[in-house]
């Protein structure tokens, strides 16, 4: 299936609206390509700045046909659309990146840690469970308290809980999900190997960076991870280029990594663009949205060389006031620091909700960290600390 | 008017569905913001990525009026709105940015010319000429050959004429445009200050650059000028600034300039986002586009410094051929320079047509120039130098 757009280049349609798509889009504009967007409604974050968009539902057949039979490749701004149907879509001879044999392990996280294990890839200690007594029999070897996870569905912290005994653990057990259990891994601090791989099979690295988590959720990530050894860095880098490959994922894989006193151990993987790695826009030659699209169209990949000894992202999350006067912050921030670079995705505001991020880029970490982090809070809260800017 | 869309965040307008409205579309969606395009027809540059495209003339109160209504702040890809619909939609209350009072030293060269005489501002020897008996007197002070420019609508070497002699001047005289005659300036180069200003006041200035013309059309930018001495730098950017000030530019100002032996003369203004400051997309912390829209919004503009020792952009212009295989050139080229930055305008391809630009960044001169030309030409012809890359 060829399909075409301007300047004979071809069409790619990513199945989901959300602030991966409109990035998306944003990096699709400079290659020529206007990207096609299957949303859930209108005012989608994606749906707001795309020409082609349908709206339709990521678990509807007929929908995705008809989205797919618009485009040269579809791909995907989440997890969301069953198995059956990705496996129905390849059957009808739709090209989908990643294709469904890759993306199970980013979609069940069970599928995933056992053809880890079977890679001999170092995973924390898990076991499925179905019964409180599975869960017992686990905690015999690993204690309490103990992680359990939805193994399909979860995201931002959602789908996972510490329980600390068997009542705990029944409760969850009481959703009637399908449940893994995992060792609660002494941490020293959580990372994030990003890389992409083309049909081709060329894969491209991204330094691997640090990510820090609040409720579940990433708050702010540095690149390049701070006092990380090359050996260490080269381990992980190594660990999700061999992943990439062993999987034979098409497009951006983040590798969600726990770094431990003895290693590294992969904690989850994502099969599209990641928030791990939105510094990439400005922080490296080649952003993750490019590296995305120029993945799924088999084009050879670019440059991740960086373009600052230092960036720090920070997601701006959703405060409590529903409409925060965001534009006149956005004068105030920007009056601070006119070096801040700021990403808004659109959203209706809710408490916890990724509306945005703010990058900052330098020579100085704690500077530049603290920036991003100073800049983020204050979009939220219209309030920043005494001596900002470092008087 | 206060004219918001998601996040509370302004709505912009621009006419136009050039490339400058696209890149502009691009920019904006980091803003949160989704451009709003006054396109000709939808196949137009921006009207192909962008969310609200309306169709419509430029040149129609009626079409003006209706697309600012929907509007904060309209703003302009190109100079050809005529100055009295201008008014009118300033009478009207609509707020556009530029004004037409400044926007009128854009659209009319000699209104340009007289009024920068008048503030001292170094310009070539000019005159307004009516007759061929006009030109030959203005060719008694400057000598032939001398240039003689139409006051209106040119652009890319359209509209601009060396004449040598009476019979060649009394050609262009025929057309009955306004005209004004030029002295053929012994020119080194040409360079361009390309600087933002803020409806406060706030101004900010990229570095000053090295434009290379062919047949009046732009086909290189190098960031910054090579050997250009700091003090004639500083020159030509506070003369950029104190222009944007006087005529009370609110966007993006570039001047081009003529470096002569004696210093710097200036040959022609735009108002808007402009080719000698594509670069600044991957070159520079801020974007000509982002920062246009930061300066019509009034937000404090953004961080000038640059982001690469030297950064060139070279323009690809439609071949000879209609439909070159874009799709398998980038594939190859790519595969070769991993790290050129490619824009491609999703325009029809016509010879000598602005269809693109690729723009090329790193230490050596010398070697980000060839980059960035040998990439324009191959994606343009299909063919490269033996000997790249580099052996």
């Amino acid at each position: 299936m060829v399909i075409r757009g301007a300047m004979g280049l071809p069409v790619v349609g990513m199945v989901g609206g959300g602030q991966l798509s409109r990035m998306t889009h944003q990096a699709a504009i400079a290659l020529g390509l206007s990207l096609r967007v299957l949303a859930d409604a209108e005012h989608d974050s994606a749906a707001l700045v795309a020409q082609g968009v349908s709206i339709g539902e990521h678990t509807s057949l007929d929908d995705l046909r008809a989205f797919a039979r618009g485009c040269e490749v579809v791909t995907f701004d989440h997890e969301h659309v069953p198995e059956g149907l990705l496996e129905g879509l390849e059957a009808e001879g739709f090209a989908i990146a990643p294709g469904s044999a890759a993306l199970r392990h980013a979609q069940d996280k069970l599928v995933m840690r056992e053809r880890l294990a079977a890679l001999g890839v170092p995973v924390p200690p898990f076991c499925p469970v179905a019964t409180v007594a599975d869960v017992e029999g686990f905690a015999h070897h690993v204690g309490w308290p103990l992680v359990l996870k939805a193994a399909t569905g979860g995201y931002d912290g959602k789908g996972v809980w510490v329980v600390s005994d068997r009542e705990e653990a029944a409760e969850v057990l009481a959703g009637g999900m399908r449940i893994l259990a995992e060792q609660l891994v002494p941490l020293r601090r959580e990372l994030a190997a990003v890389v992409a791989r083309s049909p081709y099979g060329q894969g491209a690295a991204w330094p691997v960076v640090e990510t820090v988590q609040s409720d579940g959720i990433c708050v702010e990530v540095v690149a390049p991870a701070p006092g990380l050894s090359e050996e260490r860095a080269l381990e992980a880098q190594g660990l999700a280029l061999r992943l990439a490959d062993e999987l034979a994922v098409v497009g951006v894989l983040a590798v969600e990594l726990f770094e431990t006193d003895d290693g590294v151990l992969v904690n989850e993987l994502a099969m599209r663009p990641h928030n791990s790695a939105h510094w990439t826009i400005e922080g490296a030659r080649t952003s993750q949205f490019e590296q995305h699209l120029r993945a799924v169209l088999d084009y050879p990949l670019g440059e991740t060389s960086l373009t600052a000894r230092w960036t720090v992202m920070a997601n701006l999350l959703g405060g409590d006031e529903p409409e925060p006067d965001t534009d006149r912050r956005l004068h105030l921030l920007w009056g601070r620091d006119p070096g801040l670079k700021v990403h808004l995705y659109g959203k209706q505001i809710r408490p916890g909700r990724k509306i945005g991020h703010v990058t900052a880029l330098g020579d100085d970490l704690d500077e530049v960290r603290r920036r991003a982090q100073v800049g983020a809070a204050y979009l939220r809260d219209g309030t920043w600390p005494d001596d900002w800017p470092h008087t």
